[in-house]
């Protein structure tokens, strides 16, 4: 058996042995590696009592089988050292002994015909299951826009915003990858059968939890954490205070990568994680793809302007023009010295920016003074 | 005549003089008083070429007089110096020399029983005239909560969220000022001639130029710094790009104050200066009267908690714990073994857990194993 099959398969059997993210797995893997940690297991020794943990679920393990299976439903299980690995999951390797879940996955399984290593400047989008129109259309937009420009959109497949981020960026012709907290076989939630199908179809689903695995809580949070690691950064839409949609927010942070979060009326309590999020600092407030964009790509390969207001004529002249031309009627015309008195300006600098400004096209003499003209009244 | 009289006539008649913050006389007045340079003019000397500027205007200057026909209004015109001089609009003392409007008013027209001494920790609440209807209820509510915490409420009497922010206040029998362009006996906009009336009997109505003078564009420019001077922070609830309330919010930042921006949709033009300034780092994200209140207050005299969600009973859970609960089925009891194979926990501690869990009435022991309570389910 090559070195390369072995890891799959020790990895592979792990993945199914333990709960996503386990800090002593992790560990152990980092210490000893996969195929020495699950041979331990094999020969029925018990490395820091997590044979005891797993002595049920390893009566019933055959990762060759499972892999086979897999493979039938054109599912692969991909592992650190693939072509396939997406290097940007690596920044997930965690602190050693850090007591709470995270770390690196085990393999990834994986659905689909994009190809886990060609997401380079992913964007994850994120939110509440109970989001506002408001939020859908925004998050919607947004997917659109960002993976028409190329850059794939990361999400979860739940209702709400994750599902708005993948059918915005499906409407566009662009990437889009699920990662779920269940087996990728697996349709959760049901409603979203098609959607999963769909995704499964053009872009992929991705789970480090094996085929056949329910949806759990914990594996709801272990999951946020591939999303951050899979994006170059997180928009959050709508998230309430609790929402799951800020614990991927948090795996962004512990990353060092851009946090991003779309605001929205302060008198909807979807936005008020968001709200939160940009109050603390943690995240940046953007309105469009475009600062999404200039976010995540590296640095100077993506500008856009500043929105600005409209320009007006009257930007480029100087105070004293500005003061004069405040002093010019608008119907009838009057004479300079009126002008000056107004306008406060003495007579001869009066006289002078009033023919400025007639050359603007601003005012106009007429036999009886001056008077704004037609176009600066518009 | 007493030197507090002479300091106000020469005020008063420079500030009929003058067009408001004009630099030249910013820095004479600094420079050798106002008393000073009002004789100067009268001797028919020419410092700095002002009196070139000023010569209509000086030919039917008398301010003994304007003052009287302040008074009769029930106008008064109070000068740095007098009890009732708002101290925070010290603050506004420019570098000299500088080229930009600014610095101190020569005097402030008054009207109104509020005494602009008594405004301690006031905040400014502006934005567009051209807001949304929830521009409008926000600035409504937050400047009603503020008032009602004793915190005066400045604006500029202008359509939209100015006119909002007063209501409010008065709404909360609060206290309001509305600072404007032209004269306190000048009723602009005319719409609110009802609003100025009613804020001049129970606020106050402010301005720096005299009695009688119309709004001109320059003049609302350097209003806003005075808005912005007589607040200890500034709210920006709508302001589109090149709004007049990014000019209060520009004073604001210039000044080291507080600035504060409501968010809104994305989709909303009319929210795109306040989240800009978000963007920037410029203003903090408010969504509340507290927040407001807290970022005025001084440091420490008012605290409010962050909004969180509803606590859950499982938040008190070890890993573990949450593991196995995640494990206990909904509707059908099973055994501890099904329960420690999919929670991947040894036996041992499955049962451990699912005892605490119980304590805690989350699970239910039966005949046939655990599952779910009826508390755990809701």
């Amino acid at each position: 058996m090559s070195a390369v099959h072995e890891e799959r398969l020790a990895r592979a059997a792990l993945s199914q042995l333990t709960e996503p993210g386990t800090p002593r797995i992790r560990d152990l893997v980092a210490d000893m590696g996969a195929v020495a940690l699950y041979e331990e297991l094999l020969q029925n020794r018990n490395p820091q009592g997590v044979l005891t943990d797993f002595a049920l679920r390893l009566a019933d393990n055959d990762p060759e089988r499972e892999l086979d299976r897999a493979a039938r439903q054109g599912v692969r299980f991909i592992v650190p050292g693939d072509d396939e690995w997406p290097s940007q999951l690596d920044a997930l390797e965690p602190v050693r002994g850090a007591s709470n879940r995270g770390g690196l996955p085990l393999g990834l399984w994986v659905k689909g015909p994009l190809r886990l290593n060609e997401l380079a400047d992913a964007v994850a989008v994120v939110g509440s299951r109970s989001c506002t129109t408001y939020g859908i259309d925004v998050a919607g937009q947004m997917s659109a826009e960002v993976a028409k420009a190329g850059t794939c959109v990361i999400s979860g497949a739940a209702f709400g915003i994750d599902q708005a981020a993948h059918r915005g960026a499906l409407s566009a012709q662009g990437k889009t990858v699920a990662v779920l907290a269940c087996g990728v076989d697996k349709f959760y939630p049901e409603a979203h059968a098609n959607l999963l199908r769909y995704l499964a179809e053009h872009g992929a689903v991705v789970s480090e939890v094996p085929l056949g695995w329910s949806p759990m809580r914990s594996r709801f949070l272990a999951r946020n954490r591939l999303i951050a690691g899979l994006g170059r950064g997180t928009v959050v839409v709508e998230a309430a205070a609790r929402s799951g949609a800020l614990s991927t927010a948090n795996w962004t942070t512990q990353l060092n990568r851009p946090l991003m979060a779309v605001p929205g009326p302060v008198t909807s309590a979807p936005s008020e994680g968001a709200h939160q999020l940009i109050r603390n600092g943690e995240a940046t407030l953007v309105t469009q793809s475009a600062e999404v964009l200039e976010m995540i790509k590296p640095s100077g390969e993506y500008l856009f302007d500043m929105p600005r207001g409209p320009e007006h004529r009257r930007d480029g002249l100087s105070s004293c023009e500005a003061q004069v031309l405040e002093a010019v009627p608008v119907a009838r015309a009057v004479a300079v010295d009126s002008i000056s008195r107004t306008a406060g300006i003495g007579l001869v600098e009066a006289g002078k920016a009033l023919r400025k400004l007639a050359e603007e096209g601003l005012v106009v003499q007429s036999d009886h003074g001056w008077k704004l003209s037609r176009d600066a009244r518009s």
